[in-house]
């Protein structure tokens, strides 16, 4: 509960309808897609940097947790007030400061949904790249508390690539300026990054300069089956050696195909074993060559089938047929996000397909290829508490697994609650510790979303 | 001068040919290209991170300065030692630790020079993007420690969009690793690009993991004269908000121009009064029409001239004549690489004519104008105290002036020494503070590289 100098202090600044203590007006703010349940104590709705760093400054006087949150779309628990104490919404600070197409800029509130930056900045022939699944309703805010990114991130990066400037309340209450207008710029610490991909653990960023990119003339795209895992993969691996970089590089391995066929026996070819969607895109002149180029990389023994697909859509028809059917299946899947080198995609999957083997568990795999970041599904049924025992043993040989092939646990969820028990597989003690004291120095009472990312 | 404990500490470990005392071999390690000169008390030259580790403590332990360094050729003083102490050249840690295509990735120590990178690269079809003028010379440990960037950077980016991951040893004598391996990775704290650009002042490099670019298949160029200055910095913005990205777009102005008519009056058409020379690349089939919209963008009554150059050694040819040029005229120029937003451009550069025009001084502007990054000189004679003291008046108008356009004022040298007394200008009392005190969390003793980059 709440202090209730804490909430008298508060309820002088904020109105009710921004200021929300009702449990059952609370409870839309306690989960987010990791499925988890937590919820807050109160909800703010500041529209101010000035609003948010007076309720920085009361939290930091009593004491209380403070869980910054967008859209609460993220996979990790990241949003989520697990230790009680105030979720803050930044929802309602959707002002688009500027649009600015001559210098490639949108300035935004951190509430604006990504969606409402790519209408923005379409008009003018651009758009900002990063693309998570949620797109069209995560908040930008939300997008660089996670560096979010999605399939075309092998093309085009991730949020940390695609941001100037941040302004944002720390820990401590102080607002602080960060990078610049301009896309270079080395005065002083980089900041703006330190901060992308910190979860609401370091600041509440109250605006962003978002560095746009032209949209491409032209898109095209292509689907292949193979036969084997091992053409696939190979396939995967020719594909990122040869200078063409695909604007997307998405893989579904045989539980994935095998799922989709169960719905839409005609959708693949039945003998298909491991598939790939790849994008190009760029000027209408250059696309040929890119198509040429992929395809032959694509050759193989086991390729049953490669080819250009005749619009886009259809292209991610499979991908898109996937996401429900596993809800459906399987609704409290352990969903990993984890990321090897491309060229050790083909041990990992060989390795992985032997640990689900092991442990006698349904295992759907598929992702963003192109950077080496799958998506590990395993399907397990929560009520069976063996079955949960042998997930999380194979889980943390998975991890290991990762680790040993010089991967990362987390491509674009994050750590959140979700995954902290394995960031000492990847992050040795004495960075550990040197994080921890980033975090000290920005929020020395510990108030920004307590708890998270770390062991 | 060193403690003689120090002395007889380091001798016991490193041999004489890789620890001078000599002032006459230390000599050589006492200037960089700002001109200055602070001969350090001694030099060092570590093979391994365990190495660089053993002199951070016994620095830590003595206080006494450390001052890294790849080649020296920075030109803000950042690699200067100051305060004497000692100079850590990392110029032997030269190993190329891997080349992998494949993840398009090499691995290197600090002393690898850019050059090399290139030329390990440039056979599986990759290049590493920084291009700072000195890259043929230049280590890749001072390119991340300034995020160096060049006249490419307006297309691929600078040094902090091509490293994935660092090993470092802080300032506290910790040896960290930051980041990854591949292109995704969110776990923990962006520790990578808050190192990058940091100047030394923070932790020594001690390998990196560089992210590699496919070489592009072809590249055009295109020269254009203007008649006036207003008519080019048009131009520039036409060019920059429509979608065709040049991989380099850069300008001269008049007095450069009639620098380089000086020495040959037949290089230039007579009444040109500002020129860019932009470049494209990508595949053969894009570059035509990149090359008919960046044609299209230039058109305006002012122009005299746009058209493709046959090749692009003779587009860089204006370019290179000058800066050797004005060495020659004006030794001990100041040289400016401040930033303004692009469409501020025709601002900035009216407004630096008048400035130059009050203060009496001459003046030669250059540079990457497709990031808005100029570099103003002004060609003072140092021995003239009037002159100084009329160009120190203008140099403080000049950084206001940026900064009240949304500017930056150093889009490549970086602080330094050279430019501590402005960097209030830009960067809030509140945010410095905080980098500060980044700054004591990695190096509490304040020995790397004191005195440097804060005011």
């Amino acid at each position: 509960m709440l202090p209730v100098d804490l909430v008298a202090d508060l309820s002088a600044v904020f109105p009710a309808d921004r200021f929300y203590t009702d449990p059952v007006d609370c409870y839309s703010y306690a989960y987010d897609n990791s499925r988890k349940i937590f919820p807050p104590d109160a909800v703010l709705f500041p529209l101010t940097a000035e609003e948010v760093q007076s309720i920085v400054r009361l939290c930091n006087q009593y004491e209380t947790p403070l869980v910054p949150r967008g859209r609460g779309t993220g996979t990790a628990g990241g949003s989520l007030a697990e230790q009680g104490g105030i979720a803050l919404s930044l929802e309602r600070m959707l002002n688009i400061i500027a649009v600015d197409p001559a210098n490639r800029v949108i300035v935004a509130e951190p509430g604006v949904l990504n969606q409402s930056i790519q209408d923005a900045a379409k008009p003018h022939g651009f758009f900002w790249p990063p693309d998570p699944s949620s797109a069209a309703y995560s908040s930008i805010g939300g997008n660089i508390a996670t560096s979010a990114g999605g399939p075309h991130a092998v093309k085009y990066g991730t949020t940390r690539d695609h941001v100037l400037g941040i302004k944002a309340v720390t820990g401590a209450g102080d607002i602080i300026k960060t990078g610049c207008y301009t896309t270079k710029g080395v005065v002083g610490y980089d900041l703006t990054r330190l901060l992308i991909g910190s979860e609401g653990t370091l600041a509440v960023i109250t605006e962003a300069t978002l560095k746009l990119t032209a949209l491409p003339h032209a898109v095209a795209g292509i689907t292949a089956h193979f036969r084997d895992l091992v053409s696939c993969t190979s396939a995967i691996v020719q594909i990122m050696a040869q200078p063409q970089l695909p604007s997307a590089l998405e893989f579904l391995d045989t539980g994935a195909l095998d799922l989709i066929r169960s719905r839409d026996a005609d959708m693949l070819p039945t003998d298909s074993q491991a598939m790939l969607m790849i994008e190009v895109d760029g000027s209408a002149n250059e696309i040929p060559d890119a198509i040429a180029a992929i395809l032959k990389a694509c050759q193989s023994d086991g390729l049953i089938d490669a080819k250009q697909v005749q619009d886009t859509a259809s292209l991610w028809k499979a991908r898109k047929t996937l996401s429900p059917l596993l809800r459906e299946v399987a609704p409290k899947k352990i969903n990993e996000d984890v990321v090897v080198p491309v060229n050790s995609l083909p041990e990992f999957l060989a390795q992985l397909t032997q640990l689900s083997a092991r442990y006698q568990l349904a295992n759907v795999n598929f992702g963003h290829a192109g950077n080496g970041n799958i998506h590990v599904n395993l399907l397990i049924n929560p009520d069976d508490p063996e079955e949960v025992k042998r997930a999380e043993q194979c889980l943390d040989e998975i991890f290991d697994l990762v680790i040993r092939l010089n991967g990362t646990l987390s491509g674009e969820h994050g750590i959140g609650s979700e995954k902290r028990a394995f960031v000492s597989k990847e992050i040795d003690n004495v960075t550990l510790e040197l994080m921890k004291h980033i975090k000290q120095l920005f929020d020395p009472k510990n108030i920004l979303n307590p708890g998270k990312l770390f062991p």
